[in-house]
């Protein structure tokens, strides 16, 4: 059967899917200078914000995607102090950066503003953690912003970007991974979301091998449920700026304080834990 | 945007959600006496089965599902030689259970045998252990026949069932878990096909709860993801006739032996590690 105008529908034409979610209705839209950005009031899944028609962030699900993206490199890193996220301007990755007290400072760059001003009305629980003196919200190209980054100057990157078309484009090549190694201290740890394990394995393998090639000394993988992305799982990809085993501080007390609703010691772990076809397509 | 007619969408109105497959065209369709059957030809998922316009299973994508409700259960038990699959038409549970030496029968016992035959003509890969001397494929109703197996003669049930409405329905409920509880020997255990931890939390705490009130000892949770099912995200139920803690069989020749895609001793212990919302909603 097909859907009548009560629901807003993303298709991929590339993988031959789509997900759809039931509307309430269209409350704002705008063309900014980069994008078209619509929200929506959904009937299960809360608000919605959609990017060129590709579902971005809702209410219920954003915290499976926030937590992961966040918390498990964060205690992968033995004491990260300077963290940057590229795009992100939802800001739910930057709040859940900010309850790491080990963290000094939280730099957002993300090009568009308006993604930021439509979050603080729509979404302002991903906002709570804005005005920490912590955070710095910087609006402007990411790629620019790290090619002139102070050498060895951060301890993680994480890159919460768009899909490799567009303005997120250039997040996905071979320079800008050069200019992030550069902007790592020893021991640095980069992630960027790499789309679906299933549908997208491709590109999370050309991701990791222009990683290292940029110099990375070494690329993992991790994995999640996320309802809203095409196929309901997605990834991120780690590249370490000096190879060797990944720390893992799971104090349960530090664990819990997180107050995350996803992420925990186990699911820490599970993250990691790849299946046989994407361990042979990486070459692990 | 919404889709053509070049797509096929299965909507759930409960959830406020729906997941489409671009098509090639419909192969096949018939009304049997308990459901409406439909193959599709999709894109690029393969054949898609669908039952009442709900997505069963896929070429591409069935690979999560049928290892997922099987290898974790079978490598938890510490010899599983008699197996039941209720439900599971399109043999590709039976496929995988086969793949188990230490199991000596294993009975299908699905309602509908049209589901079986049209299986084994477009999805013939899942249908390749049929013919093994342990194989016994019996059609007719699950409830009956669990009602009628002898005390104490199984390891393990298997219940691969469509959704808790229409045929399933009974499937779902304290008395057909009674009948389980008897006809399992101690140390048995039981999985069922227990929907989307995010959007079905409320149905899968239920069914915990009828699990433990009609005699079986513990309950546990798994998950993975199942690209077409609502949500990409799904689970199954466990119940272990006696407690206590699950036999770990992780051997890294047997698990090889299984030839998978998605399962191995990583992913297995990794399908236990429960979200912190899935934990708090199950009291674990």
């Amino acid at each position: 059967m097909s859907l009548d105008n009560h629901w807003f529908t993303e298709p991929v034409e590339q993988t031959g899917t789509a997900f759809s979610l039931k509307l309430g209705e269209r409350v704002h839209a705008e063309a900014t200078p980069y994008q078209k950005i619509e929200i929506y009031r959904t009937e299960t899944f809360g608000y919605l914000m959609t990017i060129d028609g590709c579902t971005m962030v809702s209410t219920r699900d954003n915290f499976l995607y926030h937590e992961m993206m966040s918390h498990p490199v964060l205690n992968s890193h033995p004491n990260p102090r300077d963290v940057v996220i590229v795009g992100g301007g939802d800001c739910g990755t930057l709040r859940e950066v900010l309850k790491h007290p080990e963290v000094k400072t939280a730099t957002q760059v993300e090009i568009d503003e308006r993604v930021t001003r439509l979050s603080e009305q729509y979404f302002p629980e991903l906002c709570v953690a804005n005005g920490d003196p912590r955070a710095t919200l910087f609006f402007g190209d990411g790629i620019a912003w790290m090619k002139e980054a102070t050498p060895e100057s951060l301890d993680l990157i994480i890159i919460d970007s768009t899909d490799p078309v567009g303005p997120a484009e250039g997040l996905f090549g071979r320079k800008f991974y050069l200019d992030c190694v550069q902007a790592l201290r020893p021991g640095g740890l980069l992630i960027q979301q790499s789309e679906s394990p299933l549908l997208h394995l491709p590109l999370i393998t050309e991701m990791h091998k222009f990683m290292r090639e940029a110099g990375f000394a070494q690329t993992r993988l991790l994995h999640f449920p996320q309802v809203i992305y095409p196929s309901g799982w997605w990834s991120g990809s780690i590249a370490q700026k000096t190879a060797g085993p990944l720390a893992e501080r799971l104090d349960p007390a530090m664990i819990d304080a997180l107050g995350a609703q996803f992420y925990n010691a186990d699911t820490h772990r599970a993250a990691f834990a790849l299946p046989t076809f994407v361990k042979k397509a990486l070459g692990i």
